[in-house]
């Protein structure tokens, strides 16, 4: 597939268009950070580190592969890597190293790393709830479930 | 101001509720990825690259004090004066050192940054049209831009 070089698609978006991307932008990243320091303030946990339990915690067994691990969290495998070596450190996952293969070697979620994903999560859904699902109106939230899947759509349509 | 811990809020968010949000978040972090890979395939810039560009193009004069310019960007100023350095070093910006006060030195786009800045911007605004304002309906748009500022409101009137 080739990116579109229409006519319309070769326009610059109009000053309103960029604004409204800008803010969509903006405020997820503004969310990001306000949720990331408020689950510092709540636990000692950073966002790297729920995000890793978060998988595992969903996860049969509560243990991935570190490929699938790095997909799910949507990182490189070489800073996956270093950070699983911290917070294996820190008791909140072990390596199962007799589980390798080309995959990498599983990653599985330890008792006090489920009790520390657990503390944390309390404090981390309450403050979705205060800034994202609170702020908006049900219709609104609707509306943001409609044009996430149009985006993904788009994006999983379209080059890389 | 104190949280807000009336019951509602204290409850969890649904399963559904948690779906959408998990959608947006991620699909914003889709969207920037993408993006910066396109940006990385079309010029010689990184995302935090465009970021300090796109702040100092819209300056007056073309130059902000660092502090200015780290909140532009949303970074803290120790990785805002290590990345500063090495977009010196390639000529896209220069530290006007003549121009010190308490809020820092003031950093200036150089001609070669704004000849890059411009190169770049016509493939990564063409990526914003195709990856987000085509993929979305007018009315959808539209309901972007008030559910930011709503999310925008909530932000700026919550605790930190």
């Amino acid at each position: 597939m080739t990116h579109d070089t229409s006519p319309r698609s070769r326009q610059s978006p109009t000053a309103d268009e960029l604004r409204i991307w800008r803010g969509f932008i903006e405020t997820a990243q503004a969310l990001n950070a306000r949720l990331g320091s408020r689950l510092h303030e709540a636990s000692a946990l950073s966002p790297g580190d729920y995000a890793v339990l978060l998988a595992l915690s969903e996860a049969d067994g509560r243990r991935l592969r570190s490929s699938e691990l790095a997909d799910a969290v949507d990182w490189e495998r070489s800073r996956l890597s270093h950070h699983i070596r911290r917070m294996e450190g820190r008791g909140l996952i072990r390596r199962d190293d007799c589980a390798v293969d080309y995959r990498g070697a599983e990653v599985v979620l330890t008792d006090e790393g489920a009790q520390a994903f657990r503390s944390a999560s309390v404090p981390h859904l309450r403050a979705v709830r205060e800034l994202f699902i609170d702020a908006l109106t049900p219709e609104q939230l609707d509306q943001v479930d409609q044009f996430t899947r149009a985006l993904q759509t788009r994006l999983s349509s379209s080059d890389r």
